[in-house]
């Protein structure tokens, strides 16, 4: 280890966005390896509007391991960032930077302590999978300071090992997670189906539902479901296998009608597997129901589907649109149904604001003249339900991890490592 | 055929229980003659709070089949309808009242009509098996009009060609519905695994709960459910034929852990094929969530199962207590959580009202005073949901189908056998 003094700071910023399951992953085979039960797919989301951006520092002057998430300092002592770190201090370079004058050799690794400070662009809190961002990133802005050689699917393996889904968060587009058959885990990785440019008429609305249950986390969640339900196995062992093949025929195809179908085929299971654990978990709430009900009236009313859903474990509704002009009638249809409290529509409707304009929304009048849906008006006038949605994210599928050069963008201070 | 005139009218009048399943039916595997992919075990519900009163009468001067539900009178063209009829006709053997001078030889039932008087005392479109009671009815008093020679479980596979868990009706107690196995339904009918007497501690209170949604009918949800559930036919071979074995056990020994387990499970797992179905079906909703998670945390803070709970296809909770002590305490939480509208109590706890005064409950003042239950006691103060319950009904398993000879119960006047 060389430098002028001891004082140098040396940093990493990059950006990772989230992702959103596809075909589900729930259920491990193995707790502390995190390998799961079945293969999973996912669909990376625009780190635009989704996304985590971390700061790794090294320097011989920090005393420990800190990290900062959203700028408030949080333990580091969890089994699960130690794997990572553990794995990723096993494949660290030799790295050097002649500017600065700073040379640290593979060994150094070791001995080195590092500060991170992560932010998330989204309420961490709201069920938006910010850990599976927030691990990929960490894992990633660490590979590229420690000058790891391996591969996004190789580093996949070790952001997996600090939760599953993180796995994902390494490539744009359409990712998929197999589960691998070593014991070891080395096989259960995340690999790219397509980019994010392969099929990028998709527009994804997000409805943040307002919830008054104390949900279940997910890792213990999928702990009691491996455990006690008796469907679970039956889904992970004979029907995920084809759906799998299925799915990735559909997004090869472009076939918006089998992706959708698929989509919301597996998500429904997901959840009928919650339901089927003791005691039963529930992740979706009327509002949730609701939603599924609009978007499935709606889906049959046409030839063909027009908006995919899928849910996580959270009340949350992701809609996958077939295109723009399908994403600004579902705007539409979600502004009937769940009108805003506020006249504030700008912090109503948040990310891509183009989808709202091409609804011809302008303002909170234009949602109050809003008329009910062609599929619904022979039935009586339908009721709505404001306060039921906190607000929605137009987004779309983006792209992986990015490394921020730009020292501006840097959540630490260069001088001394410390949040800015 | 032989009476002093044509003016005759003989009737009888029969009472019949509803029935819930704790293992559950859905899915058919034969629309018409309505056989189940699987077995199925109810408990009879007491008629004195839930059951149907029919009245059928017959006389040469009908000029057609007619029925009057609650008052009302239906159309019967009903294909159901008319299966068990055409089954009854089949069986009829000769009547004789020599005391009215009236005969009516086997042959004679083909070319006589009959009319039917039908009453619930319960709201028929609250999703408490009227049809189920109805129909079984329907089949009992048919039968014994025509002087049909065949035992409840031959009467029951002719009930159950109306309605499914019509079948169940026909006895008291705790009831097995045998799916059986010929192609023509023969076997395919009721027994009773043990009276109402074997297990006279449970105590069964029922939450009738409000909804806001339209329901998917029993009927199409499980026909849907059998064409595109993965789950369903996984459930129907492989995890029911076990469940029933466990649950004759758990009423043979009256073994409450077992039964609660196996009730609780067996209705998540029906609601989890729901789910499962395309376009999914949700019978639950947040309220009935609710419920559960109230028993289940209070299951989890005693030492063993306290209440079990079963939903049917709707939002309504039937919660089994292990004993009368238990359904104090049961009904203490109910009210505590789910507190009246307007004080008026006693249209809001209907049936056995013995469970009110044993839960110290005289007025609306007793209600207000309820402490929050001792397993939420290091919680933060938990809400009440004012209005999610529309009432309560207090009964415990009951006996099978009775005649009623006195004929002031009747439902039809003898002189001319229409609706008193």
């Amino acid at each position: 280890m060389a430098g002028e003094s001891q004082n140098w700071v040396l940093m990493v910023t990059a950006q990772t966005p989230t992702n959103i399951a596809v075909i589900k992953y729930w259920g491990k085979r193995d707790e502390t390896l995190i390998l799961p039960v079945n293969d999973s797919i996912s669909v990376t989301l625009d780190p635009s509007h989704l996304c985590t951006t971390t700061t790794v520092a090294v320097s011989p002057s920090f005393q420990k391991d800190r990290m900062w998430l959203n700028g408030k300092e949080i333990a580091l002592s969890g089994g699960r960032f130690q794997s990572c770190l553990r794995e990723l201090r096993k494949r660290a370079c030799d790295v050097e930077d002649k500017k600065k004058g700073i040379k640290i050799s593979k060994e150094d690794w070791s001995k080195l302590h590092l500060h991170i400070a992560s932010y998330n662009n989204f309420p961490t809190a709201a069920g938006l999978a910010s850990s599976a961002a927030g691990l990929a990133c960490l894992v990633y802005s660490i590979g590229k300071l420690m000058n790891v050689k391996e591969d996004e699917s190789q580093l996949s393996a070790i952001a997996r090992q600090g939760s599953g889904s993180a796995c994902r968060s390494l490539f744009g587009g359409f990712v998929k997670w197999i589960m691998g058959k070593e014991e070891d885990g080395s096989d259960s990785l995340a690999v790219q189906l397509a980019d994010e440019k392969h099929w990028d008429d998709l527009v994804i609305i997000i409805a943040v539902v307002s919830s008054r249950q104390k949900e279940t986390s997910s890792t213990s969640g999928m702990r009691e479901s491996v455990e006690t339900s008796l469907l679970l196995q039956h889904r992970a062992k004979e029907i995920v296998p084809k759906r799998i093949l299925q799915m990735e025929e559909a997004i090869r195809n472009r076939d918006f009608a089998s992706f959708s179908r698929l989509t919301c085929t597996d998500s429904n299971q997901f959840h009928a597997v919650c339901l089927d654990t003791w005691p039963p978990i529930f992740y979706m709430n009327d509002t949730s129901h609701r939603i599924i009900s609009i978007i499935e009236k709606w889906n049959r009313s046409e030839e063909s589907p027009q908006v995919a859903y899928t849910f996580d474990a959270g009340p949350n509704a992701v809609l996958i649109a077939r295109n723009r002009q399908t994403a600004a009638l579902l705007l539409q249809r979600l502004l009937y149904y769940f009108p805003p409290t506020s006249g504030d529509l700008d912090s109503y409707i948040i990310g891509d604001k183009s989808i709202t304009k091409d609804a011809g929304i302008n303002g909170i009048q234009d949602v109050e003249a809003l008329p009910p849906p062609p599929e619904i008006k022979d039935n009586i006038p339908s009721q709505k339900f404001k306060g039921d949605v906190n607000y929605f994210i137009c987004t779309r599928p983006g792209r992986g991890p990015v490394l921020l050069s730009d020292e501006s963008q840097a959540l630490l201070n260069s001088e001394n490592g410390l949040p800015k």
